[in-house]
């Protein structure tokens, strides 16, 4: 697909909508999908719009710097993406590996457009199915002494890999804020209760003895705050009082492989603006 | 609110969005919102833009005449709205007053953008609640023999009213070729099943005969055939073999309000288009 | 109907079920429904039954010394509802009506085994629908300083109309412990979150910041501690960054009166069981 | 767990449900789980009753023999479990690997209580998952031709293996009647749509075409009437417009993962009775 796509966000007036759909008319561009938002409480105006480069005057490597005139005029934040070439994702995993299993089955059956280099752990327990799957494995020690350097070593691994996308797919450790503003709005995560509530550790026992009749799972972008992030998807399921807490983990579970998956394939198809630690998602 | 709503379809190609958007911009109009779709089996473009009309350099009476010129160009289908009238819809039912008493409450709650200033049965039941909400109310005996007759009387009150929009709220007479014609795109009915299962009568009870384990509810146009016009909203909930047919009917009964109130909100506010016999529902 | 329902509790054992079973059996009493729950972390028993009375060899005013016996045996707490007398409901409301209006229709409809003499509120905006239902209606202005007063005048009407559940259906105002202690498990409140999340004022504005994907309801007995008593059922609804606040309250309304009409349906089938501030409910 | 399963169904009258825990009260078991429920149209009683073998006294070889007697003073039908042994399954798949995926990742997971040693295809595709989970793998290649020769050495490897349930996932063959027949509601099959609708080839495109607002998939056990037989479980997404076939197919395919392992798994637990083509789920 010989695609461009530009996310964009600014206050609201009038002729963003024209300027940008025009500016790509006149360049002989074709518009596969536009859609805008306007937050109405803010004045904030969101769009994504994803065009065809064929025929597309400009040259790929020439289109930031034509959209950057336009941005100024209008104050615009933007992203644009122009690459023919899939994020690489790397995926950190505990020792529940349900989440990784059913990436994995979408990865290979074509539903997430990237690729899928490496895969870390503080526990032993994924390096068979990473085998499977021919992805590398890297298992880190991970101890309350050794963080930073653990955490070092990891991105050191991130960066020979080239990754640009973070998925944490039940890793039960807690990233430090260096970590985490190094990879800003590109870590996800899937936590297993439906934010705010049930935050932090053992979410479905908490809902057990909550005795709250749905269980949900939520994916949010990772931020210093401790699952606080931008949320990027959410659903529940019906309990009942005769569900124990194992029947609580097995329904969750998929909910978990359902919301983590559908919040990774909007961010690779560019489809999430954050703002205001909330998120814009064009589905 | 002193806006415009312009739907259009038209088979795509390069510039239609810029066009379109372009045109308002250079118009001092300013997009509150614009969507888009393209079907890429038929290769057909939709859009849906809605602008402000404070600024805006052309008459409100002369909108209609440049988009024609607009429209030809691309061989729009198109319709337009600008006037500030609000809908006005006429609202047929039976015995069974659910959908009716729903919503009188959500038009007194002020959550449909319309007048109603006429409900039409074919028994008497609805002439209390129609009288609580001093809505004129119109009993026709409707026979097999009589109906020609019934129809051209209703024909004539509906003009006499101005109705523009028809709402069979369980009204479970089927409308001749000849009525339905008069009002193509503009009658929406319920059906209390998920179509295209159980079409035509009793459907609780076929559902209840077969053994399902969800019971549905769709809202569609009314097309000559019998629940077959397009589909513009549906809604499923969970049974259990503990459900007698009265359990379904009342489960049943709070799919059916949510479902048709849904339609006709969206048809209210120009959100539908219809194409090959399928709904286009930009919500 | 000439039924007995008995809901018991206790610590599990053998034989409870053939014990009460049998004790239905040999006095020939015919079992409609059975439905018993073990807790297994707490090895609690539950028990709902519902028999038929038609050739019961035991008066109806002699059924609860005879299970007396059986509950000393195995120290249950237990529950029986012989009563041909439907509960007489008292219905709390605000300013905002819909689910007033929505457990009106259902009473009307013959949805709810219930009867209901009685609306209270602080405002007088509920007069005229209790009117259209031919039902007493009492305004109470609560003020800080006359609570106390107000709330005892409270009590004395519902004792005179002899109710025995409250239904607060958008009541704005917190019930002082004594008064909740008067009608323990007998108060049903709808709170527009799902509960745990977004407790106390303006949930709907609290989930609109926050920026979650879903927003819930959740119907729960009232105890001295707001919003933390026994859940009794909860739902949710997606919502999207397009939703404004209005629109998160539109779509919360239909969840918050399917929610508190279940709720209030199980409680008059004698359908829930309270325990640890749960709730088992044989639906 | 040592543990007797009993299912059973008789026409409704006093006493049943007495006799049956009281049968096994006076024999020293415990009831862990019973659930009862009578189909008011046909005046017929479902039951399904498990207790605890500890300290029971009757030896399990005899239980059946015990139980005789009472079903036949109630002209029962029934079906009682007291193996140890779980059920052993065979997969049938065709070219389509996500349900065979998803079963078996729930295997190795533990959430199936059955033992899976064979994998049965018309074609080569799923024979490298079953060699990672170390599950023999039988390709036939079926023509009509060579239909009954084929089916007849299915039939002999299935009963070396000592195969008792048949699941269905997504295996693209019609079954003959004769071998429907020996396997008589113990095959499993996953349909693609929401039955009855869209039964048949294509249920996606049939989706697509009539312009549904949601799609479903179904559960049922196989009768000589294809896509006919007692529905298990059903469940339905929402799609939109935008989604197309493929989308269609891949939001289907978590439905169809979690509709099929709900129907086996209630299978395997003995919670499902069958009747008039239909199911009782004591779930």
């Amino acid at each position: 697909m010989n695609r461009a796509i530009l996310l964009i966000s600014c206050q609201d007036r009038k002729g963003i909508t024209a300027a940008v759909t025009g500016f790509i008319a006149v360049n002989k561009g074709n518009i596969i999908h536009a859609d805008q938002h306007i937050d109405e409480e803010s004045n904030t105006f969101f769009m994504r719009v994803e065009w065809s480069l064929d025929g597309f005057v400009i040259g790929k490597d020439k289109i930031a710097a034509a959209i950057e005139d336009l941005a100024q005029e209008f104050q615009m934040a933007w992203d644009l993406s122009v690459s023919d070439a899939p994020m690489r994702v790397a995926i950190f995993v505990g020792k529940r590996l349900h989440c990784l299993y059913d990436l994995l089955y979408r990865y290979k059956a074509g539903q997430l457009a990237c690729v899928i280099p490496l895969i870390i752990s503080n526990h032993p327990d994924a390096a068979p199915l990473a085998a499977d799957f021919k992805i590398k494995f890297r298992e880190f020690a991970m101890l309350r002494e050794n963080k930073p350097d653990m955490e070092q070593l990891q991105v050191s691994i991130l960066s020979e890999e080239k990754i640009n996308c973070l998925v944490l797919a039940r890793y039960q450790q807690v990233l430090s804020p260096t970590f985490v503003n190094l990879y800003k709005n590109r870590i996800i995560n899937i936590h297993h209760s439906f934010l705010p509530a049930f935050a932090g550790k053992n979410p479905y026992r908490q809902a057990y003895q909550k005795g709250v009749k749905l269980i949900g799972a939520t994916s949010h972008y990772v931020t210093e705050t401790l699952d606080e992030g931008p949320i990027i998807e959410q659903d529940t399921v019906r309990i009942s009082h005769r569900d124990s807490i194992n029947d609580l983990m097995r329904k969750g579970e998929d909910l978990e492989k359902g919301v983590l998956s559908r919040a990774l394939r909007w961010h690779l198809e560019k489809k999430i603006l954050c703002y205001a630690n909330k998120t814009v998602v064009f589905d």
